[in-house]
């Protein structure tokens, strides 16, 4: 039996993300996100949802890039840190301990200890009611070893990634 | 030690759904997406990227309207029928026996089977290199009692959702 909800954001899952911005020697944050997803794959795109209000979109909007770092799921203190402070008042590298280093193609650093990160350059920004989707390429792509599979995939059972839905934090796992 | 890769859509986990287009009625059609992904959230609205070259992408340009079905992980069977045949030339109701069925706000027909359904309404397409990014607002949902917490949420070890990352099918469960 089905019931009818109110109209709400309920597609899932939805990424949990770590997305980083600015520059590695000036203004930098992380902002925690889940209004993420692939948009193209010719070339590969993604497209990020980000109030305007909030400090990344300052910072993305001046720079034209960011980073997306896919943590693992226990990294979920620091997503949860990310997604709850301001970077206009905090370091969140410093409040969390990640550490920021170098991109290979964009100015905006890679957080080093999520297992894989996602080098992206804005293409377009298509303004909608309460967030601005910012729509970028992927031009350079980073993993780490240890969640890779033999075929060089990303192996879930080792990556273990978080996936949010209507307020939850969920996790992934191999298909049985 | 992070190896670099190619450039390639290697967000995860992003959402495997079921959407359907036309008319209850008239032509019809089941296309299986992972481009799919929250942009906004007031009002509620998703994105989702189609290939113009899909019969989908015509049925959804013709109404502006389509239904996000979101399915079960032991659903896949009709997933990947969906995702590899044409509606052009098959009824992929009938090649799968999902039941399409009204649904309150839009002519696009709802899938029975799929225990959470997002009606969606196109408010703007975006034209990108290989796929059009159909911007929608979520106009109503539909939620089968046997996927809900006792809160009214979507409980995930009922839902069982699937999730793709980079050509492989994950499924999601509760975060321990």
């Amino acid at each position: 039996m089905k019931k009818q909800l109110t109209p709400q954001t309920l597609l899932y899952p939805v990424p949990v993300v770590l997305v980083s911005c600015g520059g590695l020697a000036g203004p930098k944050n992380i902002v925690t996100l889940a209004w993420a997803g692939v948009v193209n794959s010719t070339p590969p795109m993604v497209g990020i949802g980000v109030r305007p209000s909030r400090y990344s979109h300052e910072l993305i909007s001046q720079t034209g890039e960011f980073v997306v770092n896919i943590p693992r799921a226990d990294q979920l203190k620091a997503v949860e840190v990310c997604g709850s402070t301001s970077g206009r008042t905090s370091d969140k590298f410093a409040a969390t301990g990640l550490t920021a280093v170098p991109a290979q193609k964009v100015k905006a650093p890679l957080i080093a200890e999520c297992p894989v990160n996602l080098e992206c350059r804005v293409q377009q920004v298509v303004k909608l009611p309460s967030h601005d989707l910012f729509l970028a390429e992927i031009v350079a792509v980073h993993a780490d070893e240890t969640v890779l599979d033999a075929r060089g995939r990303i192996d879930p059972a080792k990556a273990r990634p978080l996936a949010y839905c209507n307020g939850q934090y969920w996790q992934c796992a191999p298909l049985k």
